[in-house]
């Protein structure tokens, strides 16, 4: 299992990928699932990859090296794609073209083959934008009525976002509920763990206002959960009960 | 889609159903999907239902007129139960009979055929029991270390019970717990929506403490949804922001 969401707000973009992989719960690894191709000043360029390791891997060294562009013939790299728009089909073919090889192998071998990928940045001259990227190659754009996405595991923490991520959250503010959104995944799903890759970037910005990987003993992830946890426990105990019981008796 | 929840603690039970059916998003209704079977004094039994609706609709109407117990050739009722893990037996089989008659026409017409229930309550002489039962008849039963069952769409609602449900919560805690993680699924899905069935039952009573409908209008769920969703923003707001970040300077 895996976890991303990336947020787009008014301000810029945050994108948080957690790290764990397992081949059943007895296989649980450590595997870097947020990718960043960054040129200061021409380009910066995320992808967060959820689904089958080998073909979101496959896609991503795909894209590095140059993916054959159908239509024209072209080997074709992220880097020498002149919009974002154009970058995430690119993202798309890599990512369909993988599929499209393996599936068969893999489902003779009984193994879910599925991936899905979140892709954001900006290219010089354009504008910031955030896509989901399937594993037909489509993709949808993300937009201020719904200013995030997710991929993998999204259930547990998508509420947290339902709730507060609007279009105007500050960008500090996206990280903060992105990051409440992952303490709440990883208490529920096993399959989601530490340590977790982040960016954030301004929105016209041209390279990254921050790189960085929370581990597992960071004191102030540490301490986010802890005063998310015991504001929910405040905020259950502070909601009278519910009116239907008979109340209890001074003995009780 | 359809959430229900069984928490089963030291005072006693609480069962919660929503009423919402889809058969796609555009035929939307509302059946009930708690069942009582309650004798006063001998039996208090209750199914909540999951999964496709003719499939449950029969297994609950097949539990009121007898199974055939495959091993004595008998056909036996709920009511006719000594004990839970019968009754949970015979449950199992109704659930298991329908599925299998059903399963061929359903895969043919490309509807998804699984079904679970849930199954709660108590018979004179023996436990207050809980059990999740599946649709090939087998059952997992509810103990003091996970003290509540779901089924249907659960993830949402999950959080809140596994963080402050145990053993030791008052019946009336459980609850509003139980209505809470109700809240939460219903804001994150459209395919769970009032009004809510629900029941208590003290720990030794051959009674219903309660039998209730929660409708859409109420007073006390419109209130907890509404401190809930203030008190998650205020817990967000509390939390320190990321100090991964350049701190604004004055003018910003």
């Amino acid at each position: 299992m895996t976890y991303c969401c990336g947020i787009l707000v008014q301000e810029g973009l945050a994108m948080i990928a957690d790290t764990r992989t397992n081949a059943g719960v007895d296989n649980i690894s450590v595997f870097r699932k947020l990718h960043i191709y960054e040129r200061s000043g021409e380009h910066v360029l995320v992808l967060a990859t959820a689904g089958n390791l080998s073909v979101t891997q496959s896609a991503v060294s795909l894209l590095r090296e140059g993916v054959l562009n159908p239509a024209s013939g072209a080997i074709e790299t992220l880097e020498g794609c002149a919009t974002m728009f154009r970058a995430a089909q690119l993202v798309g073919h890599a990512l369909n073209q993988v599929t499209q090889t393996m599936k068969g192998a893999l489902i003779a071998a009984g193994v879910d083959y599925g991936a899905t990928v979140l892709f954001g940045g900006r290219i010089a001259g354009g504008p910031m934008a955030l896509y989901m990227i399937y594993g037909a190659g489509n993709f949808i754009e993300c937009g201020p009525d719904s200013p995030f996405l997710q991929i993998g595991e999204r259930k547990y923490g998508k509420p947290v976002l339902d709730r507060f991520v609007t279009h105007d959250t500050k960008l500090s503010d996206a990280l903060k509920l992105g990051l409440i959104s992952f303490d709440q995944t990883m208490r529920s799903n096993l399959a989601v763990g530490m340590p977790l890759d982040l960016i954030v970037m301004k929105r016209d910005a041209l390279s990254l206002e921050l790189n960085h990987r929370v581990k597992p003993d960071e004191p102030y992830f540490h301490e986010l959960s802890q005063s998310w946890s015991k504001a929910l426990r405040d905020a259950a105990a502070a909601i009278p009960s519910p009116p239907y019981l008979t109340e209890p008796t001074a003995e009780d």
